[in-house]
């Protein structure tokens, strides 16, 4: 039987951009250490399957207006691997800008630490500004996919080079390890040439679990190909139904099937107790949005300058853009057009979900959402992505997670003790030559 | 008046090579991240400066014989600080093999969850077979210093990108930072073009502590302009002082005092209650080094193939090799002809130090041997080396420590809360352009 996942998506003080505005908020959460521990344990509580940190080499909006600047994914989870001890720990790392042997090792290392929690989401860092901090251009986006298969090709050799059983650790004889099962990976590619083995025994899951997020033509074939956990923006549920279907028909000329990958839509539940609260909140949240903000911001993704646009008229045509495409340009102007948003609207709308899902309702009502998306075959689950943190974590772990698990629908315990196990997926075996 | 020192380097089961074959320890250790955050506590417990991880990039000796295959650093020091609160926490992260960008960002983010005791050990990575990781040819010793040069120059820029009071998080206004405070770095040097800012805000000690290990020429350069503690290899006295003295005359061409540098040589101390059973551990240990295995990492390091040599004799005349000359080579076979050692005996000096001084005795002895380095200027305080984890560091802690606050050489309280403050050192302020 299908299973729901619930991945905890967690970004500062929250996903909504005037989450930092809010009554109660304290920004100075964002480099806090202690605030991202307590976000593990209340995902914790509620028996999520993960927690997820996104990243970028940049940054992905203007600092004037944005909690930008938080801590680095990796060695954040490291820290929350401490104070958790079931909870999935899921961090973004790019294949454009650093090496496989430093990435195998890290996310290695997080899988030790955290006794087979770690998730690696592979990105290749689309930013223009990413790239002038790595010395100059942005590699066109074939070649970033080029390089982004080898490099996961031969980060799970890395991992594929210790044996499970290598460590004899004889303390009489005064052998530690067999030589036999230690061994070179000798990957000798078009881009790389990495000897091995990795300086680290194989993690405790074998191999850290995979999760990708693109959403192009390359990033789909890709993620058919090693993923298993994909993130996507689906903002109503033809799309994502459509989203579902597509990708889980590109497994099976991997020799995958469609149970190998969990596919996790992003949702971001504004809750209240009555449908009129959330409703209020959500127009709180949207009121907070400095306009001077958003239209700079929406500018940049259209390519078209905005900022003298009337903000109680429709968009204007952009140009070049293509609705039917995949790129987020195409996503908003197609949102803006069907629901026949105003360009303040849209600005309030994109504030809250930059693309995703978003529904505000009682804790029932966003359960409904997520029932009817994952039994029509529109989900495995949700990347959960609260407006505001740690408040609208706790809303979702103490309100719509009970509901969840009143219809059956969600683990009231952990099965096992892996990130692998809360998916249900099996721990895999070497792949030696 | 000057403070001495201490930090305790941290390595598996113990720095002594077949301190995982003694009874009660457990090898399984290596990679279980409680037995680094119990030995974080019990030198914060010791009020020690700082704990120290080393790292290489490929396995640095013979994994049938050695424990090797421990954590990566990094995410290791983010997890002990989790469970510490004073003690400083000093990683090692290449400059040939990674991007300045990503480096700043990751000891900026352990800085941020430390609340300001990180510190990174700049090493340049010597071995071929770390080069074999990452493409091919080892650069040049002098290429790896021009570039871990340049490398430090943009990473300190990156972390002075940001002025400390950069964030405003003006709630009412909408203004989360000053983008006058937040400035791109645009460096263009011979090797890296780096546009910055870095994109985490200014680490707590405004930079992590610089700490470097050279012993070249071009390493102690390279350490009298940027390094803030030095670790060193010294056997004895006489070349500890030479050593220390050479060091300190090398700052003032860079602009710096004599107390902006800490030089802590390496120290294994073999406790015992007596002499007698800290002569009868020295042996024990001693006794447990596969000679096979030494051998082998002894031709290694002599490029001689000593495997076919008697055991009971002295070394041979090893050709190419300049006793003078700072080489590990060279000053293992200084240390052979100095001592009148036979192979045999080389070996089981070399099995617990790998060229550091070796002290075995009672407490008592061994805060006479700190305390003579110190008074005399061989020493500022010393990276210590227990040649078993976290037994070695425990009596360290409970009989060593005791016995330095007892004569007043020793701190019995923090200072402050930053690794800065445990070394004396001030907070650097912005250097903007």
């Amino acid at each position: 039987m299908r299973k729901l996942h619930l991945n905890a998506f967690l970004m500062g003080v929250g996903h909504h951009e005037a989450a930092w505005r809010t009554a109660g908020a304290d920004p100075s959460r964002v480099t806090d250490i202690r605030h991202y521990q307590e976000l593990a344990q209340i995902a914790e509580r509620g028996k999520l399957d993960s927690v997820f940190l996104a990243d970028s080499l940049s940054f992905w909006g203007d600092i004037k207006y944005h909690t930008l600047g938080g801590l680095e994914p990796v060695t954040t989870l490291a820290a929350m691997a401490a104070v958790t001890e079931h909870v999935g720990l899921i961090g973004t790392v790019s294949t454009t800008y650093n090496e496989p042997f430093n990435v195998a090792r890290k996310f290695a290392s997080l899988d030790h630490i955290s006794h087979g929690r770690a998730g690696w989401n592979i990105v290749t860092s689309a930013f223009e500004s990413e790239a002038r901090n790595f010395g100059g251009d942005l590699p066109p986006h074939a070649a970033r996919y080029v390089r982004a298969t080898e490099f996961v090709d031969v980060v799970t050799k890395l991992w594929d080079s210790w044996a499970d059983d290598a460590i004899v650790a004889d303390q009489d004889q005064g052998i530690y390890a067999d030589k036999e099962k230690v061994r070179a990976v000798d990957h000798k590619g078009h881009l790389f040439k990495v000897h091995g083995p990795l300086n680290i025994p194989r993690p405790p899951q074998g191999r850290p679990l995979l999760v990708q997020a693109g959403s192009s033509e390359d990033g789909k074939e890709f993620a058919a190909r090693y993923a298993e956990a994909v993130f996507t923006a689906q903002p109503v549920i033809y799309s994502a139904l459509a989203f579902y279907a597509d990708f889980k028909g590109r497994l099976a000329k991997y020799g995958r099937d469609r149970d190998d990958v969990a596919i996790l839509p992003g949702l971001s539940p504004i809750i209240g107790s009555t449908e009129a609260e959330a409703a209020r909140l959500q127009e709180e949240l949207g009121a907070l949005v400095v306009p001077e903000s958003a239209l700079g911001a929406l500018s940049d993704v259209l390519g078209v300058d905005l900022t003298d646009h009337p903000l109680d008229e429709p968009l204007p045509e952009i140009p070049g853009v293509n609705e039917g495409q995949r790129s987020r340009a195409g996503v908003v102007v197609a949102m803006a057009k069907r629901e026949g948003l105003t360009v303040r609207q849209l600005l309030s709308r994109l504030a809250g979900n930059r693309g995703h899902r978003v529904v505000a309702g009682t804790p029932e009502r966003i359960a409904d959402e997520i029932e009817e998306w994952f039994t029509k075959g529109a989900a495995d689950g949700f990347n959960v992505m609260p407006p505001t943190l740690p408040g609208g974590l706790e809303d979702f772990v103490d309100h719509v997670v009970p509901e969840l698990q009143r219809r059956g629908l969600f683990r009231t315990e952990y099965d096992g003790t892996t990130l692998r196990e809360n998916f249900g997926f099996a721990r895999p075996a070497v792949a030696h030559a």
